[in-house]
């Protein structure tokens, strides 16, 4: 497929199918380097290097086709894939990534949500009945996922990630505010939403310099 | 304060702040660069030098007092001060950050929560009454807020900006799935939940590259 991608490139890959999924609904067939750059606030230039970098694609000056752009950042996301997860912790987080409608137009599929609160277990989620944590490992065995969500508060979620682990579930979607320990064949991808709102504050608290 | 502080080295001081406020709540006192590199997953010799950026803080050989420079982070990221935040939005991801457990402690309280469906207006979210998103204008002028959460759709989010910064409200934490284009003196830190799943998508199907 694509050669050596760096990471600040990976950054942008998913800014990159967004704004083209934007352009496709909005029914632009061409773009140019510079239009794209000038929405995505990138030089025409780096526009064209980075999507060199997955592969080279369009002619000199005659732009990109928006769907084949889309298309091809697609399968390099690997979002061309169907990828089924869990998620660990019903709370506000768990609920909202249960029921956020874009993941499972993007091929996420929540297939089934565990806590360890007895009274959350049994309740809906969108459409999926709440299963208590005990039964996770059973679920598992049964149910192969590629991807636990965790949202469950920070002392619990290195237990929780090394137990997913044990069946085989190696890759994390972590929004725990801990930084957990993976084993080396463990992805793990944080939402650190508390670090998020401190470079806000950051930010404000530096305007003026 | 401290001198001139790199993109890269703002994005790691949340990191900081956790890991020490962790560090202090286990009881420690001190700690040396070389333990809260390890920690951190950084080197001895960037944890020095990121420090120094901030400031100049530890001697050589003592290391660092934890929750002395626990503050001294927590000043610089501005979470020393209160923070008044507004959310737009009281769909799962708006409620998720209305209820937040951290936030609230370190200083960012949400005032109000507003939502443009009359089926949402007049229900509860934590403590607060969700209010019609057509009451936001009147309530800001008597009710001073620093940040707007927009945790709408992707295509109102643009035009609830417009409408917040209208009222001097300059910093936008937003869930939005698009884009936004602010004024210059707007500052904008997006939390894009599909770019983060996208991006774990990456490194599964990349894992043994």
């Amino acid at each position: 497929m694509a050669g050596y991608v760096s990471e600040a490139v990976i950054k942008r890959l998913p800014g990159y199918y967004r704004h083209l999924r934007e352009l496709e609904a909005a029914g632009v067939v061409q773009i140019s380097s510079a239009d794209l750059g000038r929405r995505m606030e990138l030089t025409a230039s780096q526009i064209r290097q980075d999507i060199n970098c997955f592969g080279g694609f369009g002619r000199q000056g005659y732009g990109y086709n928006v769907s084949d752009l889309k298309g091809h950042i697609g399968e390099i996301l690997g979002i061309d894939k169907k990828h089924a997860m869990i998620i660990i912790g019903a709370g506000n987080v768990g609920n909202a990534v249960a029921t956020y409608p874009s993941f499972f137009k993007e091929g996420f599929e929540t297939i089934a949500v565990f806590d360890k609160d007895p009274r959350k277990v049994g309740m809906k989620t969108g459409t999926l009945t709440i299963m208590d944590i005990s039964e996770m490992e059973a679920f598992l065995q049964a149910n192969p996922a590629d991807i636990a969500v965790l949202a469950v508060p920070a002392p619990d979620a290195q237990d929780m990630m090394e137990r997913v682990c044990a069946l085989n579930v190696n890759a994390i979607w972590n929004f725990a505010p801990t930084d957990l320990k993976p084993e080396a064949d463990t992805i793990v991808v944080n939402v650190h939403l508390s670090d998020s709102l401190q470079i806000l504050s950051y930010k404000m608290a530096h305007r003026d310099e």
